[in-house]
């Protein structure tokens, strides 16, 4: 066990051999200003990654202002990562040295548990983020919003030369959010009718893997000006104005489920009535504060409501190659890092079509 | 088209040629009394059942008190209703003259739509009801608190000969609805953990099957007095008060399902916190209000809420015949026609084990 454990409390530049440089919000005021800090030396499973990209994700937003009241500072968010793995263990096998690799949300997890043993280490009890987290030696994990990072092989993802790096970072947090729950309640099927609620950095994808597995894909928005955008940027085949009763109601019990991506407090109400019997509403956003379920709805059709949460490994993995078989990634903004701070008020309105990517490589010098 | 549709409006006494008797409730105070009805002359895809005994559901106090808001009076209750075969159409395959045979919650619907073709009749959109729906013809539905009832064959199940008729009748509507979603949802896998919230008519038979299944079965009851019942009598293996914080929270992440039978607004955060990764809560009673969902609970560990209303004719008869093969009834208090009353204040209170079952044969005299 390292330093944090033993009382020693080494600073974070001082507590591993390698220095790092990023950028980290130091209070809950959440603004970013560039920091020094360390990384481990890569170990016989480690990997080693050359950041280049890094994602912005809302949960970066809900972390750095201490949303979620359990933010510890620093915090160096980030947690869409790409680059080039500059390193690798005696024991790694995934990667080799040069190759595209990318990290996501998780960094580890306990793997012995029931989740760990079906691939779901997403659920693992022990589960360590990407950032945030305290890692098995004690000290506290960094994200990607920094040049370098060190992981186990077992949380590194493999990239298809094909891919687009920037464009392909965000489907490493809001691409296997809404794939994981696609394939796990088979709405991947061709022919099946998809609803997608909120076209954000998770919708927009969810359209574009809906579309790539044959699904009718139906946008459902409370802004009627994301109407063109949907149909004709993104490819969905019809748009729902949630506001509108009729339409609304003409839609009733047509749609196989719903990856429903809004993370504020909502109806779920005019919501259900669009699946059919036994149609599945997955929930992939979180709202601070509970919502309304009337009941009837859910019984008189048998529906099904569920949760998800990001994915495992192998479904991350899976998706990746998915993705680079059909040419999807995320419609993005690439920015310096220097403008983290005005991209992130911007997200914070929803200002973006529709993930911002750090050009990490590019932008990022020492502080 | 009968009467009600051709603007003769016939009185229930009427509008078909075969006389019938029952207790019906006259208007919203759900008060039942002796009332004279008709129905109709058994066509060649019906068979009529005369009626040994019916149970009392809760369904038959919202509707007598019209707590739901759509009760057409008269109505005459009932859907556990079991008896004899006493006549057969000339198509009719299914039953002979004498054969012993129960019609549970549905008696009509439209054999053609996405749900019947998946022997999904219990949501078909045009399902008519045992009691209180309008029929083809037009004219209303009776229940079962009557001396005989003329239905298509379709809707009606099958007794195997070693099951005791009265202790039976519940498992038409309380049998299926707890049957139905644990077949549906892999609740039926020896060697799963199936919780069972509430133990009244449905909840007591969940702890039946989820034993006939091979499952480890805990009741949570906020009733303490029901430990005693849940284990001695019913065979569950465990009791969970969920008034008990510490206990609850021993039994977090343990179940791999729930069937929830409460009807009333109740609290469901502390038992989604007993769901496994991926767990599912069946929701198969209607508060008269919307829930509380905290989603967060979903989604940290891909929980899954659904709905479950009865089930269909095909799993009914499948659910009887399991049920005949185990031994499976329900626990019943058999009641004379003119306690009926009586009976209905006291399930009110719920102050019954498990299920009032009118004994109609040997008790219902013409009016």
């Amino acid at each position: 066990m390292a330093a944090a454990t033993n009382g020693m409390c080494a600073s974070p530049a001082e507590e591993h051999l390698r220095k790092a440089i990023g950028w980290a919000a130091m209070d809950p005021s959440g603004v970013l200003s560039p920091f020094n800090f360390s990384r481990r030396t890569n170990g016989d499973d480690d990997i080693t990654l050359k950041i280049l990209y890094c994602g912005i994700c809302h949960s970066d937003l809900h972390t750095i202002k201490n949303e979620w009241g359990i933010t510890k500072y620093p915090v160096v968010p980030g947690h869409e990562i790409v680059g080039v793995v500059t390193e690798v263990g005696k024991n790694v096998t995934k990667v080799k040295t040069g190759d595209k690799a990318g990290i996501g949300c998780v960094v580890g997890s306990c793997g012995s548990c029931e989740n760990c043993k079906q691939d779901l280490e997403n659920y693992c009890p022990k589960i360590i983020f990407t950032y945030g987290s305290v890692y098995h030696d004690g000290t506290r994990t960094y994200g990607g919003y920094s040049n370098m990072i060190v992981v186990n092989e077992h949380f590194v993802i493999r990239f298809p030369e094909n891919m687009p790096l920037d464009k392909s970072a965000p489907l490493l947090c809001a691409g296997i959010t809404v794939y994981s729950p696609m394939k796990t309640f088979g709405l991947n099927e061709p022919g099946k009718h998809l609803g997608v609620v909120g076209l954000g950095g998770l919708g927009h994808v969810a359209v574009k893997f809906g579309k790539a597995f044959g699904m009718k894909v139906t946008v459902i928005s409370s802004s009627p000006n994301k109407e063109k955008e949907a149909i004709e940027m993104l490819g969905a085949d019809a748009f729902l104005l949630s506001s509108n009763p009729e339409k609304m109601q003409a839609a009733m019990g047509t749609m196989d489920g719903i990856i429903n991506t809004v993370s504020a407090v909502h109806q779920l109400m005019p919501l259900i009535f669009l699946l059919k019997t036994h149609g599945k509403m997955i929930l992939v956003g979180a709202p601070e504060k509970p919502l309304e379920l009337p009941v009837f709805p859910l019984i008189m059709a048998g529906r099904i409501l569920a949760g998800s949460c990001i994915g495992g490994l192998k479904d991350t993995q899976e998706m990746i190659d998915f993705a680079g078989k059909h040419n999807i990634t995320a419609d993005i903004e690439l920015i310096k890092m220097d403008y983290v701070n005005e991209a992130i008020e911007r997200l914070a309105k929803a200002d973006v079509r529709y993930r911002f990517v750090i050009d990490v490589a590019n932008s990022l010098s020492a502080a």
